[in-house]
């Protein structure tokens, strides 16, 4: 079997923009880690037919589903189900790092 | 939005049995927390057309994915594909916490 870290040995950062390192990915769904540096943003947008799931595990972010915003800290979690908006981006001081699972995947990466 | 939380504030354990918290559901996927005291476990089972990932969130759990067994801590996880038998079994002396994603859920769960 193969075991993937999760952890903060695997997160990784980018200067120039949110940093998204692949861990698991199958016909079904993906799992990634968003590594997000102070500034840094996903710009909000919809998926038809699937399903987010954000897990903040480690700082802060400030999510936005639908037409709502709140700042989630590491240990909370949030859905954007299928067809609504949904962003977020590190408007905090310190790195975020947010677990992010879609099932099923856009069809560019199935 | 409903915001969830899957630190240790939302972990629960029963004396019984594996305790499952769910907290995630949509007809894609479900997201549970598996909590387990020492000795307790998940039966090997396995899922046609659906992935189960399990990702340790604390302690270490004994995991089986097909014919091998590896020991997982906090901070790894692993994929069962569609149709490979998995378990776990809490092997050590102190709580573990899994992580547990599966997509699509089960039909009695959808």
């Amino acid at each position: 079997m193969k075991i993937v870290r999760w952890d903060a040995s695997a997160w990784a950062f980018s200067p120039d923009k949110l940093k998204k390192v692949g861990l698991f990915q199958t016909e079904r769904f993906f799992l990634d880690l968003y590594c997000l540096e102070p500034g840094q943003s996903q710009t909000p947008h919809a998926h038809a037919g699937a399903d987010k799931l954000y897990l903040v595990a480690q700082g802060r972010a400030r999510v936005q589903i639908a037409d709502e915003e709140r700042t989630l800290v590491a240990g909370e979690g949030v859905l954007a189900a299928s067809g609504e908006v949904h962003g977020l981006v590190n408007d905090s001081g310190e790195r975020a790092v947010v677990l992010t699972f879609m099932s099923p995947p856009p069809p560019k990466n199935a």
